[in-house]
This record gives C-alpha cells, sequence and structure tokens, in this order.
C-alpha cells in the first residue's frame, strides 16, 4: 500500500465494510476504519476534533486556503472539444468521467449507467446498447471520476471525449477548470438516458452549439468574467445551484450579440439562442465550474479543515479536504427529502447524485438559499425557512463570501468555507439543494428537494486529518470507539 | 362651462388659486376649490369620507371596477409608428404627447421642454431648438397628455407622431394601450436631452429597433402575453418600476430567436439584441402599458373610488377616479426623497415627473417592493422597509392581484387596487419608487428614490366623488371647510 496521503485513489472507508471492496476494485487503496458513531458527540471523534479545533496550525491553514479561494477571478474562456483540454481524456485513452467519489461499474446506479451507455454510443465505441454496456462492464472502457480531470458534471455527470466543455480560467493563475453543457430538461443524458434524440441532441451540441460558444466568447476580448453575472443573479433570485434562471439571462445578454456576428447562419444563431433562452439551468454548468476552479485553489493547504468538494455518485458521498489532499472521504448517499413532480414518489428515486455539490461546498445553493425563497416552490419549504438556512450555514464556515450579497438579510454576503471541525462541533450538516433523479437510467428527474452531507464523511474526514496533524495518531479513534448508541 | 364631469379636459383644483388660471390656459374647464386641510382629519372632508365609506353603492361600483381590471390580459401585439395607432396623432396635426396631467407650455419645467423641442427637432417641424422653442410657445404645436390618447410615457413621456411605440393589447377585449420605446440611461429624450446623439438614436429606434421588434412580435402567433413575464420578473427581484432587468431579461430571451430569423441582417440583429441587453430598463414602458390597460378597464365605473391613473408633469401631480371620469384631480408635484448620483443634490432635482406611477397605481413599483429588495441601493432604505412598504400599502387597497405572488413573504400575492377613501381614511399615501430628473433640460437622471402622491390629489378626488354620489353637495365642502391647522 502507498502512503495514505501519497496516492489521489487512496479511500479511507469508515463504517460499513462492503464499501471497502467496492473500492479498492477501482484500483484505488483502500483503509477501513471499524468506527461507529460515538453517543450524543461524547467520544473519541468529538475529543480529536476538540483537539484539532484547539490547533492553531489548523486556523492558519484555513486562512491561507480561503484567502487563495477568494483570490480566484473564474472566466470563462472557451468551449473546447474535452479531448483537446481535459488531460487522460484523450480520444484514444477510452475512458469517461463520471460524478462523485470514483466507483466501478459494477456498483453504479441506474441513471450513471446509462448515461456511460448513451457516452459509449455517442462516441462510436458500441453500436447498440448491449454492446456498449458489455464494453463498460469487461473494463474495455475506463471509467474515472471527473474531478480527478479538474472536471465537474451535474448528475450522471458523464463527459466523453468528444462533448463540447465550457473553459473555465482564473485570470491570475492560468489554473482551469471544466464542465459539459447543459442538455435541459426531459429525456437527457445526465439522467441516464440514451436513445436517439438524446445523441442527436448531443451531436448539434458538438456540432454548433459548441463551437458557436466559442465563436462568441473569442470575440470578447478576455472572455466573460463570471463574478458579475452570479453577484447579479444573487440579487434576482438565483442560488446558483437549483435556479440559475437570471444567469442564464445575463450570460444570454452578454453573449448573443457575439453569438449573432459569428454564427454560420441566421438560423444557427437562432437555434443557439433558442436553445439557451429554452433553459433556465443552462448557466449551471458554469457556476460549478467557477466553484470548482475556487475550490481546486484553496486545496492542499497542509493542516487546513476546508472542505474543498462534496460530490455524489448515486451510491456514495464523498468530500475532499483541503488539508488530506485528494483522498475521499465517503458515506452512503441519502435519499433527497423533496418535492416529486405528479405520479413519482420517493421509492421511484435515485439517491443522491451528481457533482453539483460543489456549489454548495464554494457557499452557493443551499448555503445562498436567502437570495433565492422562490426555490422552495421547487425544493419545498418556506421563504422563512429558506433564510433560516442561509443562516444556519455561517455556523459552519469561516468566513463570508464579499464579492456576493442578499438583497433580503440587509446585503449580508454568504456564508462560504466550510471547516469540517464546526460540522462536527455544531451537528450542522452542510444543506444541498438538489434535484431527484429517477434509479432506473432515461426516466429523468422526478423531483428536487433538500439534503445534507452525510455526517459520517465529516467523521473520516476529521480523523484523517487528526492523524496527519499528529493527534493522537490513529490507534484511538479505531481502536476504542465511543459507545454505540442503542 | 360645460358640466363639471361632461368634460374630458375638466380640472378641480384644489388650494392654490395660481394653478387655476395656468390649467384654464390650456383650454381646459377649471373649478377651484378654496379649500385648506382640516386639523386632525376632524372637518368636512373627514365626514364627507366617512359617509362615502359607508355608502355600499361606492363598495359595489369598486368590485365591478376592479374585476375588469383584473380580467384584462395585456399582450404585446407590435410596434408601430405613433401616427397610425394614436388617435389625434396624425402626422399633419403637430401634435406632441407629454406624461402626466394636461399642462401649458409656459408652465411646464426643464426637462419636459427640453424633450419638446427635440421632439420637434426629431419630427423636422424646426431646424434649430430656438426655432423648436418658438413653435412650442407660439402653440403653432399643440401638445396634449399622454394619458388622453390611451398611452403612457416615462419621465417627460414625450410621444411624436414618427416614434415607434410599443401596442399592448386585451386579448379579451381588443382595447389597446401604447407607449414609446425606453432609450436607455444617459442623454436621452425624456430627460430633455435633444442633441445630435439622441436625435440619432431616435432616427435608429425608428428605422431599425422599432420595425424589428414589430417583425418579432408578428412572427409570433398571438403576440407575446405580458403577465407572465411580469410573474417571474416579481420572482427575480423587479417591482416593475425601477427595477425591470428581470423582465427585460424574459423579454429578450423570448424575442431574441425571432428577432435574428426575422432581421434584415446579422448586424441588424446583433444592433437590437445589444441595445436590449444593455439597457434593463427596457421592460418598464410595456409594464406601463400595461398597468395603464388594465387601469382603463376599470375606468368609468359611476360611483368607484377606485384610482385609475397617478401621473406627474414636473410640476403637477394628477390622479383619476374610476367614478369620476377623465376629471384630473391636482396638487403640487413634490421633490422625491433619494439617493443622489455623486455631484448631485436635493437642490438640483426637478419635481416629481412622469406617467411611470401607472405601475404603482395597478400595484406595482412601490406596491410590490417585497419583491425587489435589492432597489433599496437605488432608492435607499432597508430591506425590511421595503417589505414593510408593501404591507403598508395594504391599508388602502381594495384586493390583492393573484396573479402575481412575491416569494419573500410565502408567495403573498401584491395589494392593488388603491381606493381613495382608504387614502383619507388612513392617512397612508401611495408609494412611489421614481427616477429623479435634473431640473434643467438634458442633463438626465440624478438620482432615484421614494415619494408619494400628495394627499391634497385625494382630498380634491374625495370632494369630487362626493358631489357626484350626493353626499351633502358642493356646498359645505367648499365654503365650511374645517378649521385651519396653524
Amino acid at each position: 500500500m502507498t502512503s495514505l496521503f501519497g496516492s489521489r485513489l487512496t479511500v479511507i472507508n469508515v463504517g460499513i465494510e462492503g464499501f471497502a471492496a467496492a473500492v479498492s476494485d477501482v484500483g484505488a487503496d483502500v483503509i477501513h476504519l471499524d468506527w461507529r458513531p460515538p453517543a450524543g458527540g461524547d467520544g473519541t471523534v468529538a475529543r480529536v476534533n476538540a483537539m484539532l479545533l484547539g490547533d492553531r496550525r489548523v486556523d492558519a491553514a484555513n486562512q491561507r486556503a480561503m484567502a487563495a479561494f477568494l483570490a480566484v477571478d473564474p472566466v470563462v474562456v472557451g468551449v473546447r472539444k474535452a479531448s483537446t483540454v481535459i488531460s487522460g481524456l484523450g480520444t484514444h485513452e477510452h475512458r469517461l468521467l463520471h460524478a462523485g467519489p470514483p466507483i466501478a461499474v459494477a456498483e453504479m446506479c441506474g441513471p450513471m449507467i446509462g448515461a456511460l451507455i448513451g457516452a459509449v454510443l455517442f462516441e462510436g465505441w458500441a453500436e447498440t446498447p448491449e454492446t456498449a454496456e458489455a464494453l463498460l462492464r469487461t473494463g474495455a472502457v475506463n471509467v474515472d471520476a471527473c474531478h480527478h480531470h479538474q472536471a465537474v458534471g451535474p448528475m450522471a455527470g458523464v463527459i466523453s471525449p468528444s462533448m463540447p466543455v465550457w473553459v473555465v480560467e482564473d485570470s491570475h493563475s492560468g489554473r482551469t477548470t471544466f464542465s459539459n453543457l447543459n442538455e435541459g430538461l426531459g429525456k437527457v443524458l445526465r439522467f441516464g438516458a440514451h436513445g436517439p434524440e438524446v445523441l442527436a441532441r448531443l451531436a448539434w451540441m458538438r456540432d454548433e452549439l459548441g463551437p458557436a460558444l466559442h465563436r462568441a466568447l473569442r470575440a470578447l476580448d478576455s472572455g466573460l468574467p463570471l463574478t458579475p453575472i452570479m453577484a447579479q443573479a444573487l440579487h434576482m433570485g438565483d442560488e446558483l445551484h437549483n435556479r440559475n434562471g437570471a444567469a442564464t439571462g445575463q450570460l444570454l445578454k452578454q453573449l448573443a450579440p457575439a453569438l449573432v456576428r459569428h454564427a454560420e447562419s441566421s438560423d444557427a444563431a437562432a437555434r443557439v439562442i433558442e436553445f439557451m433562452a429554452g433553459n433556465d439551468h443552462f448557466f449551471l454548468n458554469l457556476s460549478m465550474a467557477a466553484a470548482k476552479l475556487r475550490l481546486d485553489a484553496g486545496s492542499n493547504f497542509e493542516g487546513s479543515a476546508l472542505v474543498t468538494a462534496m460530490a455524489r455518485n448515486g451510491v456514495r458521498f464523498g468530500i475532499r479536504l483541503s488539508g488530506t489532499g485528494d483522498t475521499w472521504f465517503e458515506a452512503a448517499a441519502r435519499r433527497v427529502d423533496g418535492l416529486y413532480f405528479p405520479g413519482y414518489g420517493p421509492d421511484d428515486a435515485a439517491a443522491d447524485l451528481g457533482d453539483s455539490a460543489i456549489t454548495e461546498t464554494a457557499g452557493l445553493g443551499g448555503f445562498a438559499m436567502a437570495a433565492a425563497p422562490a426555490i422552495t416552490q421547487f425544493v419545498g419549504g418556506t421563504a422563512a425557512a429558506a433564510v433560516a438556512n442561509t443562516r444556519r450555514m455561517e455556523a459552519i464556515c469561516v468566513t463570508r463570501n464579499e464579492v456576493f450579497s442578499i438583497p433580503i438579510i440587509d446585503f449580508a454576503s454568504p456564508p462560504v468555507g466550510i471547516d469540517a471541525r464546526l460540522v462536527l462541533d455544531s451537528s450542522v450538516l452542510p444543506i444541498i439543494n438538489t434535484g431527484i433523479a429517477h434509479r432506473l437510467a432515461g426516466v429523468g428527474q422526478i423531483g428536487a428537494g433538500i439534503t445534507s452531507a452525510p455526517e459520517m464523511c465529516f467523521v473520516a474526514a476529521i480523523a484523517g486529518l487528526a492523524m496527519r496533524m499528529g493527534h493522537d495518531g490513529t490507534g484511538p479513534i479505531i481502536a476504542a470507539p465511543g459507545p454505540v448508541s442503542t
């Protein structure tokens, strides 16, 4: 086994042992911690967390990580074919990217398998869904997490080499992140659909939408800065995870003239504008890439308890901390508590899915819910609860993002920077606004709601950070857990 | 003198006698009421108002008027040259329309004179500003209120025969209203500027913008219904008077594809889209025309105390009631209490100006301010005050507009339907969010703020309605006012 923290694919599995085998199947190193939650927080984890809370090195590292996060200026500079910009996704590598922490094909949920089948068909690596699935199950097509390639994707989050991707660049450091283009609602790949209309839309996005957006962006001198659009959208009822209508409108306002001037034809320009105007989620993928760009800048600060990723693969929820590098700390993904579309209910739902919780990790989505009281029509709850959710997240965040403000709370800035120590200490879990996918491939979205990151992820992360920082080593945590709650 | 209520141009002047002469100068019949406010509301007006409050005929008439108001479905069906659609504005009539109640040229404020000079130049009726002003001052060019021609215009509100105007139609009754197209900020006609760049922009709006919008609207089967756009905008931080960015974005989303498909060239389409995208107030004139369309439907219900217009000409503020036909009840226009742009202060300000208070009359703007807490950055105050303003307007409104809702107050609908009796009874004056014009022609907007309709307008209106409804006749009101407050 390699060093616990040296390898990108080290996974610490806490609790249910069955997960560990699955993770090791995909080639990752796995450490299984036979841990169970302490009663009332009065156990070893609470004691270790108290040590970390008293450790000034962690506070100092958090400050440095947050400064790096806040210094980022995300600018969308182009739309490129994934294979030409994403490392490890060359056209001859037969690799596909998916949402969440790494997961073996054998374990995947319906929507994710369906989306991967669609991507294999889209790439022309197979002719039928059956042969596509066989390629995946035999390992002839490699799969990996988007997050391992500076990318993020909503729901199944599948990115294949030929797909167009947004390129978002930090104007200061030149660092980049990527996300796919949003397909809209209905039968779409990200919910696992892969019928002819889905593949036809993907081909149009590759051949017309992507190049048109790229030409428009190149016509703007230095790309399109995303922070002003996002700040404005927070004044217009978006929280930039499940409400992106205002940001999409701002994007359209800024791109449409250049789109028209540089289109191949009037009809092509009209089709592109119609597609963007008809999909209020179109900006979501940019919101996600901007969030990841900030969080990547805040990553790898030795000792920092800052959460740098929250992601779900439909089976497990994983988080990363700045101070523990690329290690994923995982727990079972939850069902989402929400409002279902007519004809659907909780039994139809897949578990929590997608990279889109990167928005909450960066202080948007549920953390900025006070900006978007209208979202309660979509995810449930009351306007007062929306405001209260933002207020509650202050308890687990280290600062506020001063580039944003929320009018209804007298222009207070939303909280940002989840400190894993504060999550355990307060028992306030990060809130996530999210869509609900049907558990079967291709049915699509069946609702939306509110969920939270599982506490067990934070228990594992704090254990990992404590080991690394020399607080009591691993012994007591693993060997002497608090009494099991009965 | 014609019958008090038979003529469209009858004006009841209450209080300062100087106004009466000015109004009669423009050919209107004037009745001067030598009234002064009662102390503590315990005078004749309060007594007469109490009689009207107890008069079930008024309640019943209000109900019928509001039902007509609420039944309207405003749809923008085209953009036409004003002379072809607005009666009395034929190209050979040498007439110009302006905002507010009627006013003689000799009395007008700077921005309004400046705008009229610009319109004379734009029409080619004169070659220089000096000769244009002479034409206006000698009466060779006739001026009349927009409201007398089913039209409304923000600030100076000048509409000339060649200008393109929005045509907004009630899909049920076929009734129409009109408004000019918004020019954006900076040097613009509505603030009295009339330099070459202003006239060039007006020419472009006439030759390219108007026809392009018209072709796009005609390409939509039955025009573009405005209520869904306005309802959505109220969920996105607009109050549809001083914040129209979301509504403008929705308008662009819906029109852009047809604009591109039916443009004369890609460059023309790009120019039109750029102009709309660069002006967050572009939707204001549609909001105003939709408001007037609803209020016109609620007009002329015998006995109703419903306020059907509030408008300012920069000198006087005028209101109309449903139950008193086309009579204007006027008082001196107020200064606006607001935030000034750097370098300007209250001494630079023109008095309250423009037809845009038609939005508040229809339950938008200040009445829907809870939907737009971000507006406090523009007009002053706190988010809590914005919510409180909407709540306070409930005291003077007869119902709520159920087609709209405001998320932050748990989707409550905004109050609508100002009852003049309730204004006097509660001493709650209708709130108005508005821009502040410089008092000199052409300087432009120098701030924005909050004002309210003058109480004296409501005193005069209630006196007029009481006479008409036979409550104590005119004698006691005019001859026996309450004791003057000292």
